[in-house]
Protein backbone atom coordinates (compact mmCIF):
# COMPACT_ATOMS: atom_id res chain seq x y z
CA UNK A 1 0.00 0.00 0.00
CA UNK A 2 0.86 3.69 -0.85
CA UNK A 3 1.60 5.93 1.63
CA UNK A 4 0.76 9.39 0.52
CA UNK A 5 1.50 11.96 3.23
CA UNK A 6 0.77 15.24 0.77
CA UNK A 7 -1.03 16.49 -2.45
CA UNK A 8 2.27 16.15 -4.40
CA UNK A 9 2.43 12.79 -3.59
CA UNK A 10 -1.02 12.39 -4.55
CA UNK A 11 -0.45 13.94 -7.99
CA UNK A 12 2.16 11.49 -8.90
CA UNK A 13 0.11 8.54 -7.55
CA UNK A 14 -2.80 9.64 -9.37
CA UNK A 15 -0.62 9.77 -12.80
CA UNK A 16 -0.43 6.28 -12.74
CA UNK A 17 -3.73 5.50 -11.12
CA UNK A 18 -5.98 8.05 -13.56
CA UNK A 19 -9.50 6.37 -12.51
CA UNK A 20 -9.41 4.75 -8.76
CA UNK A 21 -12.25 4.46 -5.98
CA UNK A 22 -11.96 6.46 -2.95
CA UNK A 23 -13.12 6.05 0.63
CA UNK A 24 -12.40 9.49 3.15
CA UNK A 25 -12.35 8.81 6.47
CA UNK A 26 -10.85 10.77 9.20
CA UNK A 27 -9.09 7.92 10.65
CA UNK A 28 -9.41 5.83 13.72
CA UNK A 29 -10.93 2.72 11.08
CA UNK A 30 -12.87 -0.01 12.12
CA UNK A 31 -15.08 -2.50 10.46
CA UNK A 32 -17.46 -0.40 9.11
CA UNK A 33 -14.48 1.51 7.34
CA UNK A 34 -13.48 -1.42 6.04
CA UNK A 35 -16.89 -2.67 4.40
CA UNK A 36 -16.69 0.32 2.88
CA UNK A 37 -13.15 -0.73 1.39
CA UNK A 38 -14.52 -3.86 0.72
CA UNK A 39 -17.33 -2.50 -1.48
CA UNK A 40 -15.01 0.34 -3.32
CA UNK A 41 -12.61 -3.33 -4.41
CA UNK A 42 -15.36 -4.37 -5.94
CA UNK A 43 -15.81 -2.05 -8.48
CA UNK A 44 -12.41 -3.42 -9.61
CA UNK A 45 -10.67 -0.08 -9.56
CA UNK A 46 -8.05 0.95 -7.77
CA UNK A 47 -8.77 1.91 -4.19
CA UNK A 48 -7.67 5.07 -2.29
CA UNK A 49 -8.71 5.81 1.51
CA UNK A 50 -8.11 9.16 3.35
CA UNK A 51 -7.27 9.75 6.54
CA UNK A 52 -8.03 13.53 7.27
CA UNK A 53 -9.34 14.68 10.96
CA UNK A 54 -11.37 17.85 9.38
CA UNK A 55 -11.15 21.09 11.66
CA UNK A 56 -13.78 23.07 9.46
CA UNK A 57 -16.54 20.36 10.59
CA UNK A 58 -15.82 20.68 13.91
CA UNK A 59 -17.54 23.29 16.19
CA UNK A 60 -16.25 25.68 19.10
CA UNK A 61 -16.09 22.68 22.16
CA UNK A 62 -16.71 19.64 19.88
CA UNK A 63 -13.93 16.91 20.07
CA UNK A 64 -11.25 17.76 17.25
CA UNK A 65 -8.49 17.95 19.75
CA UNK A 66 -9.84 14.47 21.29
CA UNK A 67 -10.68 13.11 18.04
CA UNK A 68 -8.79 9.58 18.32
CA UNK A 69 -5.82 9.79 15.95
CA UNK A 70 -4.92 6.21 15.29
CA UNK A 71 -2.78 6.46 12.19
CA UNK A 72 -0.21 3.06 12.35
CA UNK A 73 -3.36 1.34 13.14
CA UNK A 74 -5.30 2.51 10.33
CA UNK A 75 -2.82 1.54 7.65
CA UNK A 76 -2.60 -1.94 8.91
CA UNK A 77 -6.44 -1.87 8.35
CA UNK A 78 -6.47 -0.78 4.74
CA UNK A 79 -3.44 -2.68 4.33
CA UNK A 80 -4.92 -6.03 5.31
CA UNK A 81 -8.40 -4.68 3.63
CA UNK A 82 -6.58 -4.47 0.44
CA UNK A 83 -6.73 -0.59 -0.19
CA UNK A 84 -3.84 0.53 -2.58
CA UNK A 85 -3.05 3.88 -0.86
CA UNK A 86 -3.60 6.04 1.78
CA UNK A 87 -4.05 9.50 1.25
CA UNK A 88 -2.53 11.43 4.43
CA UNK A 89 -2.94 14.95 4.28
CA UNK A 90 -1.72 17.76 7.38
CA UNK A 91 -3.69 20.18 8.42
CA UNK A 92 -1.60 23.07 6.41
CA UNK A 93 -1.83 21.08 3.48
CA UNK A 94 -5.43 21.16 2.94
CA UNK A 95 -6.02 24.89 4.01
CA UNK A 96 -2.68 26.16 3.17
CA UNK A 97 -4.25 29.68 3.87
CA UNK A 98 -7.59 30.12 5.96
CA UNK A 99 -10.47 28.85 3.74
CA UNK A 100 -12.70 31.78 2.08
CA UNK A 101 -14.45 29.24 -0.08
CA UNK A 102 -17.26 27.18 0.88
CA UNK A 103 -19.66 24.99 -0.61
CA UNK A 104 -23.00 26.24 1.10
CA UNK A 105 -25.55 23.76 1.46
CA UNK A 106 -29.23 23.56 1.63
CA UNK A 107 -32.02 24.25 4.08
CA UNK A 108 -31.15 20.22 5.05
CA UNK A 109 -27.65 21.34 6.33
CA UNK A 110 -29.53 23.03 9.66
CA UNK A 111 -32.20 20.37 10.25
CA UNK A 112 -31.31 16.87 12.52
CA UNK A 113 -27.53 17.18 13.06
CA UNK A 114 -27.73 20.49 11.69
CA UNK A 115 -29.22 22.08 14.13
CA UNK A 116 -27.39 20.84 16.65
CA UNK A 117 -23.92 21.33 15.13
CA UNK A 118 -23.80 24.66 13.53
CA UNK A 119 -21.57 25.02 10.22
CA UNK A 120 -20.73 21.32 10.36
CA UNK A 121 -22.38 20.26 6.85
CA UNK A 122 -20.95 22.93 5.66
CA UNK A 123 -17.22 22.50 6.46
CA UNK A 124 -17.86 18.47 5.55
CA UNK A 125 -19.36 19.60 2.48
CA UNK A 126 -15.95 21.77 1.66
CA UNK A 127 -13.56 19.22 2.69
CA UNK A 128 -15.39 16.50 0.73
CA UNK A 129 -15.31 18.67 -2.59
CA UNK A 130 -11.78 19.25 -1.74
CA UNK A 131 -10.67 16.01 -1.49
CA UNK A 132 -13.08 14.84 -4.80
CA UNK A 133 -11.00 17.66 -6.64
CA UNK A 134 -7.61 16.40 -5.22
CA UNK A 135 -8.33 12.62 -5.88
CA UNK A 136 -11.06 12.60 -8.56
CA UNK A 137 -11.85 9.79 -8.00
CA UNK A 138 -15.02 8.04 -10.76
CA UNK A 139 -15.94 6.57 -7.54
CA UNK A 140 -16.29 7.29 -3.59
CA UNK A 141 -17.87 5.34 -0.75
CA UNK A 142 -19.58 6.88 2.13
CA UNK A 143 -21.37 4.94 4.80
CA UNK A 144 -25.11 5.12 5.68
CA UNK A 145 -24.46 5.41 9.36
CA UNK A 146 -23.90 9.27 8.67
CA UNK A 147 -27.27 9.24 6.71
CA UNK A 148 -27.66 13.23 6.74
CA UNK A 149 -23.80 13.52 5.63
CA UNK A 150 -24.29 10.44 2.98
CA UNK A 151 -27.82 12.59 1.34
CA UNK A 152 -25.89 16.11 1.21
CA UNK A 153 -22.64 14.19 -0.40
CA UNK A 154 -25.30 13.12 -2.71
CA UNK A 155 -27.04 16.16 -3.38
CA UNK A 156 -23.49 18.58 -3.81
CA UNK A 157 -22.33 15.59 -6.22
CA UNK A 158 -25.78 15.83 -8.68
CA UNK A 159 -26.13 19.46 -8.62
CA UNK A 160 -22.39 20.49 -8.88
CA UNK A 161 -21.96 17.96 -11.50
CA UNK A 162 -19.33 15.93 -10.36
CA UNK A 163 -18.50 12.71 -12.35
CA UNK A 164 -18.51 10.87 -9.66
CA UNK A 165 -20.67 8.10 -8.31
CA UNK A 166 -21.71 7.75 -4.67
CA UNK A 167 -21.62 4.41 -3.29
CA UNK A 168 -23.71 3.80 0.35
CA UNK A 169 -22.05 1.49 2.60
CA UNK A 170 -24.50 -0.26 5.34
CA UNK A 171 -23.92 0.29 8.40
CA UNK A 172 -22.23 -2.21 10.46
CA UNK A 173 -22.87 -2.84 14.01
CA UNK A 174 -21.85 -4.66 16.83
CA UNK A 175 -23.63 -7.51 17.63
CA UNK A 176 -25.88 -6.16 20.56
CA UNK A 177 -26.39 -3.48 17.90
CA UNK A 178 -24.81 -0.75 18.61
CA UNK A 179 -23.42 1.04 15.36
CA UNK A 180 -19.44 0.72 14.57
CA UNK A 181 -18.30 4.60 15.13
CA UNK A 182 -15.15 5.98 16.24
CA UNK A 183 -16.67 7.76 18.88
CA UNK A 184 -17.95 4.88 20.84
CA UNK A 185 -14.50 4.50 21.81
CA UNK A 186 -14.72 7.38 24.12
CA UNK A 187 -17.75 5.46 26.44
CA UNK A 188 -17.43 4.13 29.38
CA UNK A 189 -17.92 0.24 30.14
CA UNK A 190 -21.16 0.92 31.23
CA UNK A 191 -22.50 3.48 28.97
CA UNK A 192 -20.89 0.90 26.49
CA UNK A 193 -23.62 -1.57 27.70
CA UNK A 194 -26.71 1.26 27.67
CA UNK A 195 -25.33 2.58 23.83
CA UNK A 196 -27.38 -0.28 22.01
CA UNK A 197 -31.08 1.51 23.36
CA UNK A 198 -30.88 4.62 20.71
CA UNK A 199 -30.36 1.37 17.71
CA UNK A 200 -33.34 -0.25 19.30
CA UNK A 201 -35.31 2.57 19.84
CA UNK A 202 -35.33 3.48 16.28
CA UNK A 203 -35.72 0.01 15.51
CA UNK A 204 -39.42 -0.22 17.40
CA UNK A 205 -39.97 2.75 15.48
CA UNK A 206 -39.01 1.26 12.11
CA UNK A 207 -40.92 -2.22 13.18
CA UNK A 208 -44.30 0.18 14.14
CA UNK A 209 -44.21 1.72 10.73
CA UNK A 210 -43.49 -1.49 8.87
CA UNK A 211 -46.46 -2.41 10.34
CA UNK A 212 -48.77 0.05 8.59
CA UNK A 213 -48.21 2.99 11.82
CA UNK A 214 -48.35 6.34 10.66
CA UNK A 215 -48.84 8.54 14.23
CA UNK A 216 -45.47 10.05 13.66
CA UNK A 217 -45.36 11.97 16.51
CA UNK A 218 -46.69 9.74 18.63
CA UNK A 219 -44.16 7.08 18.07
CA UNK A 220 -40.90 9.60 18.23
CA UNK A 221 -42.13 10.89 21.38
CA UNK A 222 -42.07 7.25 22.80
CA UNK A 223 -38.56 7.08 21.55
CA UNK A 224 -37.56 10.28 23.58
CA UNK A 225 -39.39 8.91 26.69
CA UNK A 226 -37.38 5.62 27.00
CA UNK A 227 -34.11 7.90 26.08
CA UNK A 228 -34.41 9.96 28.83
CA UNK A 229 -35.59 7.55 31.07
CA UNK A 230 -32.16 5.91 30.64
CA UNK A 231 -30.72 9.23 31.23
CA UNK A 232 -30.02 9.83 27.37
CA UNK A 233 -29.96 13.83 26.59
CA UNK A 234 -31.10 13.68 23.29
CA UNK A 235 -31.20 16.13 20.05
CA UNK A 236 -33.34 14.61 18.08
CA UNK A 237 -35.86 11.60 17.24
CA UNK A 238 -37.52 12.09 13.69
CA UNK A 239 -38.92 10.31 11.55
CA UNK A 240 -38.76 11.18 7.70
CA UNK A 241 -38.64 10.09 4.23
CA UNK A 242 -35.56 8.76 2.29
CA UNK A 243 -34.24 12.29 1.32
CA UNK A 244 -35.34 13.35 4.63
CA UNK A 245 -38.07 15.28 3.58
CA UNK A 246 -40.56 15.27 6.09
CA UNK A 247 -42.67 11.75 6.60
CA UNK A 248 -46.30 11.90 5.03
CA UNK A 249 -49.14 9.74 5.81
CA UNK A 250 -48.79 7.15 2.66
CA UNK A 251 -47.41 4.30 2.61
CA UNK A 252 -43.97 5.34 1.76
CA UNK A 253 -40.14 4.37 2.51
CA UNK A 254 -39.12 5.95 5.97
CA UNK A 255 -35.82 6.63 7.57
CA UNK A 256 -35.73 7.28 11.32
CA UNK A 257 -33.24 9.12 12.33
CA UNK A 258 -31.89 9.78 15.98
CA UNK A 259 -28.80 11.59 17.76
CA UNK A 260 -28.04 11.29 21.33
CA UNK A 261 -25.68 12.10 24.58
CA UNK A 262 -24.74 9.34 26.87
CA UNK A 263 -22.29 11.33 29.48
CA UNK A 264 -19.56 13.39 27.28
CA UNK A 265 -20.18 11.21 23.77
CA UNK A 266 -23.08 11.93 21.09
CA UNK A 267 -23.99 9.06 19.09
CA UNK A 268 -26.25 9.18 15.99
CA UNK A 269 -28.00 6.22 14.52
CA UNK A 270 -30.56 5.46 11.95
CA UNK A 271 -32.91 2.41 10.73
CA UNK A 272 -34.23 2.56 7.17
CA UNK A 273 -37.49 1.04 6.16
CA UNK A 274 -38.33 0.11 2.92
CA UNK A 275 -42.05 1.19 1.36
CA UNK A 276 -44.67 -1.09 2.49
CA UNK A 277 -46.05 -3.60 -0.59
CA UNK A 278 -49.63 -2.58 -1.39
CA UNK A 279 -49.71 -6.04 -1.88
CA UNK A 280 -49.09 -6.43 1.70
CA UNK A 281 -51.59 -4.58 3.10
CA UNK B 1 -16.31 22.78 -35.21
CA UNK B 2 -18.76 20.33 -32.55
CA UNK B 3 -22.26 21.90 -31.46
CA UNK B 4 -23.06 20.33 -28.10
CA UNK B 5 -26.30 21.23 -26.59
CA UNK B 6 -26.05 18.66 -23.91
CA UNK B 7 -24.72 17.73 -21.53
CA UNK B 8 -25.04 14.03 -22.89
CA UNK B 9 -23.16 15.69 -25.97
CA UNK B 10 -20.25 16.95 -23.87
CA UNK B 11 -19.72 13.90 -22.33
CA UNK B 12 -19.31 12.38 -25.72
CA UNK B 13 -16.87 15.24 -26.82
CA UNK B 14 -15.46 14.64 -23.85
CA UNK B 15 -14.46 10.81 -23.83
CA UNK B 16 -12.42 12.07 -27.18
CA UNK B 17 -10.75 14.54 -25.89
CA UNK B 18 -9.98 14.42 -22.15
CA UNK B 19 -7.70 17.10 -22.04
CA UNK B 20 -9.12 20.69 -23.36
CA UNK B 21 -9.04 24.37 -22.78
CA UNK B 22 -12.16 26.27 -22.15
CA UNK B 23 -13.33 29.55 -22.94
CA UNK B 24 -16.42 30.15 -21.13
CA UNK B 25 -19.06 32.91 -22.34
CA UNK B 26 -22.22 34.20 -22.51
CA UNK B 27 -22.35 34.42 -25.87
CA UNK B 28 -22.99 37.62 -27.89
CA UNK B 29 -19.21 37.33 -28.49
CA UNK B 30 -17.04 40.17 -29.40
CA UNK B 31 -13.52 40.51 -30.33
CA UNK B 32 -12.41 39.71 -26.24
CA UNK B 33 -13.85 36.44 -26.57
CA UNK B 34 -11.91 35.71 -29.38
CA UNK B 35 -9.26 36.67 -28.11
CA UNK B 36 -9.66 34.55 -25.14
CA UNK B 37 -10.06 31.58 -27.78
CA UNK B 38 -6.40 32.84 -29.84
CA UNK B 39 -5.02 32.49 -26.59
CA UNK B 40 -6.37 29.34 -25.31
CA UNK B 41 -5.53 27.58 -28.63
CA UNK B 42 -1.42 28.88 -27.58
CA UNK B 43 -1.84 25.73 -25.44
CA UNK B 44 -2.07 23.33 -28.39
CA UNK B 45 -5.19 21.69 -26.64
CA UNK B 46 -8.62 21.49 -28.05
CA UNK B 47 -10.96 24.54 -27.65
CA UNK B 48 -14.25 24.33 -26.04
CA UNK B 49 -16.00 27.43 -25.61
CA UNK B 50 -19.13 27.64 -23.28
CA UNK B 51 -22.29 29.83 -24.16
CA UNK B 52 -25.02 30.07 -21.28
CA UNK B 53 -26.52 33.19 -20.00
CA UNK B 54 -26.60 31.82 -16.75
CA UNK B 55 -29.95 32.77 -14.60
CA UNK B 56 -28.47 32.69 -11.18
CA UNK B 57 -25.61 35.63 -11.72
CA UNK B 58 -28.54 38.25 -12.80
CA UNK B 59 -30.37 39.64 -9.78
CA UNK B 60 -33.95 40.82 -9.65
CA UNK B 61 -34.14 43.78 -12.01
CA UNK B 62 -31.27 43.00 -13.94
CA UNK B 63 -30.68 42.32 -17.95
CA UNK B 64 -31.56 38.69 -18.04
CA UNK B 65 -34.55 39.00 -19.94
CA UNK B 66 -32.96 41.48 -22.18
CA UNK B 67 -29.05 39.96 -22.56
CA UNK B 68 -28.51 39.62 -26.22
CA UNK B 69 -28.57 36.15 -27.44
CA UNK B 70 -27.03 35.80 -30.75
CA UNK B 71 -26.27 32.20 -30.71
CA UNK B 72 -25.73 31.48 -34.49
CA UNK B 73 -23.25 34.89 -35.43
CA UNK B 74 -21.55 33.30 -32.34
CA UNK B 75 -20.69 29.80 -33.75
CA UNK B 76 -19.66 31.57 -37.03
CA UNK B 77 -17.00 33.61 -34.39
CA UNK B 78 -15.96 30.66 -32.37
CA UNK B 79 -15.77 28.79 -35.65
CA UNK B 80 -13.64 31.51 -37.63
CA UNK B 81 -11.16 31.48 -34.60
CA UNK B 82 -10.65 28.42 -34.88
CA UNK B 83 -12.58 26.80 -31.31
CA UNK B 84 -13.08 23.16 -31.41
CA UNK B 85 -16.46 22.45 -29.88
CA UNK B 86 -19.14 24.98 -28.41
CA UNK B 87 -21.10 23.53 -25.06
CA UNK B 88 -24.51 25.93 -25.28
CA UNK B 89 -26.68 23.77 -22.27
CA UNK B 90 -30.42 24.92 -21.85
CA UNK B 91 -31.07 26.23 -18.52
CA UNK B 92 -32.50 22.72 -18.01
CA UNK B 93 -29.51 21.31 -18.40
CA UNK B 94 -28.34 23.34 -15.99
CA UNK B 95 -30.48 22.99 -13.32
CA UNK B 96 -32.52 20.37 -13.55
CA UNK B 97 -34.31 21.24 -10.26
CA UNK B 98 -33.72 24.54 -8.23
CA UNK B 99 -29.82 25.31 -7.34
CA UNK B 100 -29.63 24.17 -3.97
CA UNK B 101 -26.01 24.05 -3.29
CA UNK B 102 -23.94 26.83 -3.57
CA UNK B 103 -20.22 27.96 -4.29
CA UNK B 104 -20.12 30.49 -0.73
CA UNK B 105 -17.65 33.39 -1.90
CA UNK B 106 -15.23 35.10 0.52
CA UNK B 107 -16.44 38.89 1.66
CA UNK B 108 -14.49 40.37 -1.68
CA UNK B 109 -17.62 39.02 -3.37
CA UNK B 110 -19.90 41.90 -1.22
CA UNK B 111 -17.44 44.21 -2.63
CA UNK B 112 -16.78 46.59 -5.34
CA UNK B 113 -19.53 45.20 -8.08
CA UNK B 114 -20.62 42.82 -5.30
CA UNK B 115 -21.58 46.14 -3.25
CA UNK B 116 -24.24 46.83 -6.28
CA UNK B 117 -24.91 43.42 -7.43
CA UNK B 118 -25.66 41.17 -3.68
CA UNK B 119 -25.50 37.46 -5.00
CA UNK B 120 -23.90 37.79 -8.44
CA UNK B 121 -20.51 36.30 -7.89
CA UNK B 122 -22.03 33.39 -5.68
CA UNK B 123 -24.38 32.51 -8.81
CA UNK B 124 -21.21 33.06 -10.99
CA UNK B 125 -18.79 30.67 -9.12
CA UNK B 126 -21.83 28.08 -8.57
CA UNK B 127 -22.25 28.09 -12.63
CA UNK B 128 -18.44 28.22 -13.58
CA UNK B 129 -18.18 24.89 -10.66
CA UNK B 130 -20.81 23.30 -12.35
CA UNK B 131 -19.16 23.78 -15.81
CA UNK B 132 -15.93 23.20 -14.89
CA UNK B 133 -16.79 20.10 -13.32
CA UNK B 134 -18.86 19.33 -16.50
CA UNK B 135 -16.22 20.10 -19.15
CA UNK B 136 -13.49 18.81 -16.16
CA UNK B 137 -10.94 21.25 -18.48
CA UNK B 138 -6.97 21.60 -17.99
CA UNK B 139 -7.27 25.37 -18.50
CA UNK B 140 -9.54 27.50 -18.51
CA UNK B 141 -9.39 31.14 -19.84
CA UNK B 142 -10.67 34.26 -18.47
CA UNK B 143 -10.86 38.11 -19.47
CA UNK B 144 -8.85 40.56 -17.50
CA UNK B 145 -12.03 43.21 -18.51
CA UNK B 146 -14.20 41.43 -15.66
CA UNK B 147 -11.26 41.57 -13.07
CA UNK B 148 -13.10 40.67 -9.69
CA UNK B 149 -14.81 37.66 -11.45
CA UNK B 150 -11.50 36.63 -12.61
CA UNK B 151 -10.18 37.09 -8.83
CA UNK B 152 -12.68 35.67 -7.39
CA UNK B 153 -12.53 32.50 -10.38
CA UNK B 154 -8.58 31.97 -9.00
CA UNK B 155 -9.20 31.95 -5.49
CA UNK B 156 -12.04 29.26 -5.81
CA UNK B 157 -9.92 27.20 -8.21
CA UNK B 158 -6.85 27.38 -5.29
CA UNK B 159 -9.24 27.13 -2.34
CA UNK B 160 -11.48 24.05 -4.35
CA UNK B 161 -8.26 22.54 -5.39
CA UNK B 162 -9.30 22.51 -8.64
CA UNK B 163 -6.95 20.78 -10.84
CA UNK B 164 -7.16 23.69 -13.92
CA UNK B 165 -4.73 26.42 -14.33
CA UNK B 166 -6.53 29.71 -15.14
CA UNK B 167 -5.38 31.94 -17.84
CA UNK B 168 -6.21 36.13 -18.01
CA UNK B 169 -6.68 37.86 -20.79
CA UNK B 170 -5.75 41.47 -21.74
CA UNK B 171 -9.25 43.82 -22.03
CA UNK B 172 -9.68 44.26 -25.62
CA UNK B 173 -10.46 48.10 -26.44
CA UNK B 174 -11.83 50.00 -28.98
CA UNK B 175 -9.95 52.39 -30.57
CA UNK B 176 -11.27 55.06 -28.35
CA UNK B 177 -10.49 53.37 -25.34
CA UNK B 178 -13.62 51.77 -24.69
CA UNK B 179 -13.36 48.41 -23.31
CA UNK B 180 -15.31 45.43 -25.87
CA UNK B 181 -18.43 44.15 -23.47
CA UNK B 182 -21.80 42.89 -25.01
CA UNK B 183 -23.36 45.66 -22.67
CA UNK B 184 -22.18 48.30 -25.21
CA UNK B 185 -24.86 46.98 -27.83
CA UNK B 186 -27.34 48.63 -25.16
CA UNK B 187 -26.29 52.01 -25.89
CA UNK B 188 -27.37 54.54 -27.75
CA UNK B 189 -24.99 56.79 -30.08
CA UNK B 190 -24.61 59.76 -28.02
CA UNK B 191 -24.36 57.51 -25.20
CA UNK B 192 -21.51 55.47 -27.03
CA UNK B 193 -19.35 58.66 -27.35
CA UNK B 194 -19.29 59.30 -24.26
CA UNK B 195 -18.49 55.70 -23.06
CA UNK B 196 -14.83 55.59 -23.27
CA UNK B 197 -14.80 58.43 -20.21
CA UNK B 198 -14.99 55.93 -18.18
CA UNK B 199 -11.60 53.84 -19.10
CA UNK B 200 -9.71 57.46 -19.22
CA UNK B 201 -10.72 58.44 -15.55
CA UNK B 202 -9.31 55.24 -14.92
CA UNK B 203 -6.06 55.90 -16.33
CA UNK B 204 -5.57 59.17 -15.38
CA UNK B 205 -5.63 57.51 -12.04
CA UNK B 206 -3.53 54.74 -13.30
CA UNK B 207 -1.07 57.92 -14.99
CA UNK B 208 -1.32 59.45 -11.46
CA UNK B 209 -0.46 56.09 -9.39
CA UNK B 210 2.49 55.80 -11.90
CA UNK B 211 3.91 58.65 -10.94
CA UNK B 212 4.14 58.19 -7.40
CA UNK B 213 0.75 59.96 -6.16
CA UNK B 214 -0.27 58.19 -3.38
CA UNK B 215 -3.85 59.89 -2.48
CA UNK B 216 -5.81 57.47 -3.23
CA UNK B 217 -8.83 58.93 -2.30
CA UNK B 218 -8.33 62.23 -3.89
CA UNK B 219 -7.43 60.84 -7.15
CA UNK B 220 -11.09 58.63 -6.45
CA UNK B 221 -12.79 61.55 -5.91
CA UNK B 222 -11.48 63.24 -8.45
CA UNK B 223 -12.78 60.72 -11.01
CA UNK B 224 -15.95 60.73 -9.40
CA UNK B 225 -16.43 64.38 -9.96
CA UNK B 226 -15.62 64.48 -13.42
CA UNK B 227 -17.88 61.55 -14.22
CA UNK B 228 -20.63 62.82 -12.73
CA UNK B 229 -20.16 66.11 -14.29
CA UNK B 230 -21.08 63.95 -17.54
CA UNK B 231 -24.31 62.58 -16.22
CA UNK B 232 -22.65 59.26 -14.98
CA UNK B 233 -24.39 57.51 -12.47
CA UNK B 234 -21.33 56.17 -10.43
CA UNK B 235 -20.96 52.67 -8.54
CA UNK B 236 -18.03 52.77 -7.75
CA UNK B 237 -14.09 54.22 -8.75
CA UNK B 238 -11.72 52.05 -6.36
CA UNK B 239 -7.91 51.93 -6.25
CA UNK B 240 -6.87 48.72 -5.05
CA UNK B 241 -3.75 46.39 -4.96
CA UNK B 242 -3.67 43.65 -7.46
CA UNK B 243 -5.36 41.07 -5.29
CA UNK B 244 -8.12 43.53 -4.64
CA UNK B 245 -6.97 44.40 -1.04
CA UNK B 246 -7.14 48.01 -0.08
CA UNK B 247 -4.46 49.93 -1.73
CA UNK B 248 -1.37 50.63 0.90
CA UNK B 249 0.82 53.67 0.85
CA UNK B 250 4.09 52.15 -0.34
CA UNK B 251 5.75 51.55 -3.63
CA UNK B 252 3.20 48.17 -4.61
CA UNK B 253 0.98 47.62 -8.29
CA UNK B 254 -2.52 48.50 -8.38
CA UNK B 255 -5.46 47.90 -9.99
CA UNK B 256 -8.26 50.29 -10.55
CA UNK B 257 -11.88 49.45 -10.77
CA UNK B 258 -14.58 51.46 -11.47
CA UNK B 259 -18.22 51.32 -12.26
CA UNK B 260 -20.38 53.26 -13.67
CA UNK B 261 -23.98 53.70 -15.20
CA UNK B 262 -25.09 55.70 -18.39
CA UNK B 263 -28.57 55.89 -19.05
CA UNK B 264 -29.75 52.17 -18.88
CA UNK B 265 -26.04 50.45 -18.88
CA UNK B 266 -23.89 49.00 -16.05
CA UNK B 267 -20.19 49.14 -17.31
CA UNK B 268 -17.40 48.34 -16.08
CA UNK B 269 -13.52 48.84 -16.63
CA UNK B 270 -10.43 48.38 -14.73
CA UNK B 271 -6.45 49.43 -15.18
CA UNK B 272 -3.54 47.89 -13.94
CA UNK B 273 -0.21 49.74 -12.99
CA UNK B 274 2.77 47.84 -12.53
CA UNK B 275 4.61 47.88 -9.33
CA UNK B 276 6.65 51.23 -8.78
CA UNK B 277 10.30 49.73 -9.54
CA UNK B 278 12.80 51.23 -6.83
CA UNK B 279 15.62 52.22 -9.32
CA UNK B 280 12.79 54.66 -10.91
CA UNK B 281 12.41 57.24 -8.55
Amino acid sequence: MDTLNSPRELAVWKAAHARCAFVPTMGNLHAGHVSLVDKARLTGLPVIASIFVNPLQFGAGEDFERYPRTFEQDCEQLKAAGCHAVFAPSVEDMYPQPQAYFVEPPELANELCGQYRPGHFRGMLTVVLKLFNMVQPAIAAFGKKDYQQLALIRGMTAQMNLPIEILAGETTRAEDGLALSSRNGYLSTLERKEAPRLYHCLKQIADALSSGRTDFEELETQALGTLYQHNWKVDYVSIRRPDLAPAINEGSAFVILGAAHLGNTRLIDNVEVPAIKAAAK
